[in-house]
């Protein structure tokens, strides 16, 4: 299995990139992985490195190789021009390596937006799929974790987009998170029909018809934001900019209060024993509510697995992407969900009213 | 001062609001509470409770009073319906008595929906306002706090009534607050100018005009979610759908991490004790996060004081929204926001074009 990397993106670019590649190069054998990014930097990134003399190998079998790409695509640019212009980006050419099957899957840290117009230009999209959408499992209560999509790809998203997305997050669930019967959600701010704001309202319908239709969709209604985390859905349905700003708040709410808890135990030589004491259970949430062990974020809806890895990612969370593209070649998702959603009748009835 | 009472509404009313007026009575001598329900439950409940010498004294002074309800909006009632038939609920009776001029502001722990609608249909809006919104006060890390809106009030919102939620937050900062010169920022997926879906990056150039055009108002541009509870802004404008999912994911989260947190420290003895000992430091924490501290949620834009408490709200909560309620009218707030906002060129103009 080839998997490719962009070996420039993310803040620990290009170390953290490399290092999840040769972890991975270790953990799976039939894997061959290619990193794209400027040679120079990432042949002396290695040179760095300890345990040379396995690098080595790996790179004189052939397991482990390097595209050259002059170009890096940064965060602050303006997706959809920088991967037209950028076409000896890292990134760009991993893409296009992606499309033109010289890769089985592609793993990039890098520009969020640039990957999402990249998929689109490049790799297309799968029949059936309007827009592709950004789907990371978050943490919930129970460990489980719940599928949230679309969390930015496409942030003007129309009702017929969620429905689409509420059939893909089924699907996905089924195949990839062990779920039989995955309950899908709606993210809305009440949990009775007909609550939220128009376009809430009419995805609500268009999934509502759908898991009429098809028995084996099963619809739970509006979930709250408060909801979410504690395993009230198995897949969550919203639009890229609501999915967004989800996930941030999560983020950030998980970040502030770790920050006002350690300011709060460390405020007395009591409280701070006592932390001391508590710290192996401090640490156990900590690991559960870690985005790494989440892996990174699938983009749903394309034609080939392209695989988002947290910006901040380190060689554990490239590692923990890296996983979640194998798996997604090993179980021959893409092949799954074409052909359920190409099969689909009714929801390619509701697709072609656009 | 005359302060109503929405006596039947929120999970534990009758109860936790006659206490809380209770609270108020004792607390500011220049407050008359009169509780808007069923006289009889009213009355029944107050025999109950302890202390009733007080409270025989408050109804003999006059300062504490009953308006009898025949009626209760019930939290699942569509709003717009509940407000226009129900007319006799102690959330219609209440809001039409402040409209008449007889109360100088209300509290209602009610439903949400009937507030807004009751203060749209029965307050009237103020001058320069399309919209009034819901404006809490959120925890930050620094413990200064932040002022969100809209949390719900206007779900299909438009930019034009961003720009307005901006402006009448400014202000609301400035004069409730005390910040004299308040960051306003626009809850969005990026920082970057030009991030965000339509709406945002409509209400982002009216707001930056806004800002161009009046040396006072504040303009630091888009913040993300994540950073929201670290004191990016003081005030944080948004539609109200957005804004609902923000506040309660943000509930969720911090509801979700302290069940975490409990197991984690629970399941061995070592970190058992741990948490024992730094007990104080959590329970600071507790406090931190606690909405009932932070008070009711004032409903922005109407033409006079509706204070909006949550639907749990204990006594406490209700004593909160009460002291947010008396500080409106004691610091003249509809007047000098009606001042402010018709004074207002630039403004008025803007929101002409509708």
């Amino acid at each position: 299995m080839r998997i490719g990397f962009d070996a420039m993106g993310g803040d620990h670019a290009p170390r953290a990139v490399i290092e999840g590649a040769l972890f991975g190069l270790r953990q799976y054998a039939d894997l061959t992985a290619v990193l794209f990014g400027a040679e120079d930097r990432l042949l002396e990134t290695i040179r760095t490195l300890s345990d040379r003399e396995r690098i080595r190998s790996y790179l004189d079998s052939g397991r482990l190789s390097i595209v050259h790409a002059t170009d890096v695509i940064l965060a602050e640019e303006e997706p959809v021009r920088a991967v037209r212009h950028k076409k000896e980006s890292s990134l760009v050419k991993g893409v296009a390596a992606l499309a033109a099957g010289e890769l089985d899957a592609f793993v990039s840290a890098g520009s969020t937006g640039a990957l999402v117009a990249s998929g689109l230009f490049i790799l297309g999209r799968m029949p059936g799929m309007d827009r592709p959408a950004l789907a990371p499992m978050l943490p919930t209560l129970s460990g489980r974790g719940v599928l949230v999509l679309d969390v930015g790809a496409n942030v003007d998203a129309k009702a017929q987009h969620l429905v689409q997305y509420a059939l893909i997050g089924h699907l996905y669930a089924r195949k990839m998170m062990d779920r039989a019967h995955p309950r899908v959600g709606l993210l809305n701010i009440g949990t009775e029909p007909g609550k939220g704001h128009l376009l809430a309202k009419s995805a609500y319908d268009l999934i509502y018809d759908l898991s009429q239709r098809d028995p084996s969709f099963q619809f739970v209604g509006n979930v709250e934001a408060r909801d979410v985390m504690f395993d009230q859905a198995d897949v969550v349905v919203t639009d890229g900019f609501t999915g967004n700003i989800f996930l941030k708040t999560t983020e950030g709410v998980a970040l502030a209060i770790s920050g006002m808890l350690k300011e709060a135990l460390m405020s007395h030589v009591i409280t701070k024993a006592g932390a001391l004491l508590a710290a192996p259970g401090l640490k156990k949430l900590k690991t559960k509510l870690d985005y790494k062990a989440y892996g990174g974020t699938p983009l749903l809806g394309l034609k080939r697995p392209l695989i988002k890895a947290h910006g901040s990612s380190d060689a554990q969370a490239i590692l923990a992407a890296l996983r979640q593209a194998y798996g997604a070649v090993e179980h021959n998702l893409i092949d799954v969900l074409s052909e359920a959603l190409s099969s689909h009748d009714i929801f390619e009835k509701e697709t072609s009213q656009e």
